[in-house]
């Protein structure tokens, strides 16, 4: 038995006792309104890397913030901080950065006043932009790692943690910093915590996710806005041809129509559709919880299917014409759209972007022109059900939970996990405690605390059985 | 001879030499911010009918500012200050509200700091937001008027002045008040200056105006914004359904297709159609000037048919999801246009009202609902031909500019004129001086110097020969 299994039990017994502390630190990184996609806000994006950096310094790591040609990326290196181990060389991906907080209005409490609140339920919940997402999920890690540092002295495991501040944005400039700096990321497994439980009890670790490629297209006719009384039936209207090119996206049964799009799309196994049937995700459930009642993806694929293993399009904004309060009799210049697509099995982001782009062109009438804007690109992502790491994860997953952890797909991206397999070549054990009622991505997030404490114990039982 | 044909010489005399503080005063109006469609804007709209409330007092008007259950109407009338004549009784109408001036950064220069620019082909103009539509177009009668005064001491006609302030976002309140004080404003003729000139140099007398229907639609799907990668593929998206919608408007021939639009829509008798197609109306000319080439309406019209005597559909904004800079993976719990029909002939606006909601509720999904706000609906005018009133001010607007006054149908809306003929019982003669070049609804508006002073000087004839 090595000595991090050993000292499991009072590692386990620290992360109790140490859990309203735990939690104090987590609020301290909420209060950071980090969002990475609007720069107004760059300051605190990079005042949230310095808060990541000064905290894994703490814990014994050689901590650096590293910069990047968009937001910086925090480098933690364990070194000589680390207990003797046969298990894995690990590198920890998380992301410091948070989604926009629009609209304010919708929130209960201010999103960057973390709090606790108490659900109807009696589960009591942290109240905040980035309290799940990433912030909560990621701090369940670090927490783990500063229980082992209080009671041995050391970090389980040799960990290289890598944090970055553009996830929300498609992880842009990570890329580049990951292929220029490749020797120091290829470790032999990468962790992440930015995944969901099935439910409030059964713990996952999810075997794939899917990519995203995501477009904004400006469609501009006339070279000003137009008054509709003198221009009205004669002039080119860019939000209906707006509305024409999305409308002809997807045909009658939910099916994407831009061509090519469902290359590299496979068939589930015969097995693995049989256990995603079994889960019986139902609609009730899963879109009950949101107001709605009817899956609206392909017609002809389980629920649970649409929102995991198949591909999507959708429309994310658009914008155009007036949209203040009362009428205003306008033809507008331009209008806008932002239409991402959930990519899975080998699609190519790449060429689907082409496809899309003259998917566009060829329904542009005369007189209106197309700009468009890429802002992320990633492939999906499997993970190799024969890594031993994974049936280690699910067995202290296991103990921790009390009932058998899952192995699923999430219909989520996280942009740089496909390159940790293709470009560093290491698998990545993806477990999180996320749930489906945390609005993660939209007004009143939370994390649950029974998520973060019970995810706190859950990293310390994995780290404990990787380093046996 | 009348005693205003004999004052005519002098009066226009008057009117060229005060040009300068003509236009001092019209520039004091500009300033006055009185956007009548957002609320912000309330105390200026009434700053701004003070402003004509007292100019027309100075001018011998009983004045007042009358409330009604939005802004308040000036209502002014000529009573002693009349001189005696066998003209008609007229009721002059204008608005003194304006439109929004976003977006604001394609100003070249403040909106409501009026100033004389000098266009590239020598025309000076007046920049401003409303120093034509209608503080501009409007101020040319009263100037009129003030020359009539300041020679003769008296106005030339019996006049009465309704100036309202929601004219810019469908004159809700002033139908109320049309009907409520009939009797006040039930004249021979009713007079407005809101209309446009051919071109440059050929005046216009208007015979018919489009009427507006204009309607708001939310579109709601789940009861919260949705992360796209949790619920993307399952959940309904108010972006997609309103898109489809809106592409459902029209078909592949530019025909709305709401059922029933069309009925109302007579076809133009064969000899004024063959005026309309003798006025030669280019795409190169009309399109051209801003950045068009090729009429996007009905197929089978003409591009003057298309803007002026053909019903239209038109979305004249659309707003859901995520609008700011960069990306969002969100799905929109909401999305909403606003969406407007130009009426012509005998369409309805109630029954296409209620056609056009039942055309959305039958295209939603499951899981979507639709919630409607009507901003105006009014029906489409005809001036009759055999009026003596329009002979009269075609000869005067002829002898003005040295051009023929043209007799043509306009592609806008004034939506109180129907009233004046439906409830008041008369006719309507609307003369404007407005270029189609004068960007209103539209970032630097402006108004020629030229279209002010020749304006003023023409109204002054038509008073004349009203008057003779």
């Amino acid at each position: 038995m090595t000595s991090a299994a050993q000292a499991l039990p009072a590692v386990l017994e620290r992360i109790d006792a140490d859990l309203d502390k735990s939690v104090e630190r987590l609020f301290d990184f909420v209060r950071i309104p980090s969002i990475s996609t609007d720069s107004a806000y760059k300051d605190f994006c990079r005042a949230a890397a310095d808060f990541v950096a000064k905290d894994l310094a703490s814990l014994g790591f050689a901590a650096a913030v590293r910069p990047t040609a968009g937001h910086p990326v925090v480098v933690g290196k364990s070194n000589g901080a680390t207990a003797a181990s046969g298990g894995p060389r690990v590198l920890f991906y998380g992301h410091y950065d948070v989604q926009p907080v629009d609209p304010l209005n919708l929130w209960s409490a201010p999103p960057f006043e973390p709090k606790i609140d108490s659900l109807p339920d009696g589960r009591k919940v942290i109240h905040g932009r980035g309290a799940c997402d990433d912030k909560g999920q990621f701090m369940t890690f670090v927490e783990a790692c500063r229980a082992f540092k209080a009671v041995t002295g050391k970090l389980p495991l040799d960990i290289t943690m890598m944090i970055e501040g553009e996830e929300e944005c498609g992880s842009k400039s990570l890329f580049d910093f990951v292929r220029s700096n490749a020797d120091e990321f290829k470790r032999d497994l990468a962790l992440v915590c930015d995944t969901g439980m099935w439910n409030p009890t059964t713990p996952v670790v999810t075997t794939s996710l899917r990519g995203l490629l995501y477009e904004e297209v400006v469609i501009t006719c006339a070279d000003r806005d137009l008054h509709s009384g003198v221009f009205g039936g004669g002039a080119a209207n860019p939000i209906r041809v707006l509305a024409r090119i999305i409308a002809a996206l997807h045909d009658e049964n939910g099916r994407v129509t831009v061509p090519g799009f469902y290359d590299g799309v496979t068939e589930l196994p015969a097995d693995i559709k049989a256990e995603l049937k079994a889960l019986n995700l139902t609609a009730e459930e899963f879109l009950g919880q949101v107001g709605l009642k009817v899956p609206a993806g392909e017609k002809d694929r389980m629920l649970i299917e649409q929102v995991s293993t198949r591909p999507t399009c959708d429309v994310n904004g658009i914008v155009g014409g007036y949209t203040g309060e009362g009428a205003k009799t306008v033809i507008a210049s331009q209008a806008s759209a932002k239409i991402s697509f959930r990519l899975v099995g080998t699609q190519d982001p790449a060429k689907i972007r082409e496809s899309f782009r003259k998917f566009v062109r060829e329904r542009l009438p005369a007189d209106a022109t197309a700009r468009f804007t890429d802002h992320a690109g990633s492939p999906a992502l499997a993970v190799a059900y024969d890594n031993p790491a994974l049936g280690k994860a699910r067995a202290a997953l296991t103990e921790e939970w009390g009932t058998k952890a899952v192995a699923v797909g999430s219909g989520g991206s996280i942009p740089i996990v496909g390159d940790f397999k293709n470009v560093l070549g290491m698998d990545t054990l993806l477990v999180g405690f996320g749930l489906d009622d945390d609005r993660v991505h939209s007004p009143n997030e939370k994390y649950d605390l029974t998520s973060f404490h019970k995810g706190t114990r859950s990293w310390a039982r994995i780290l404990a059985a990787l380093a046996g």
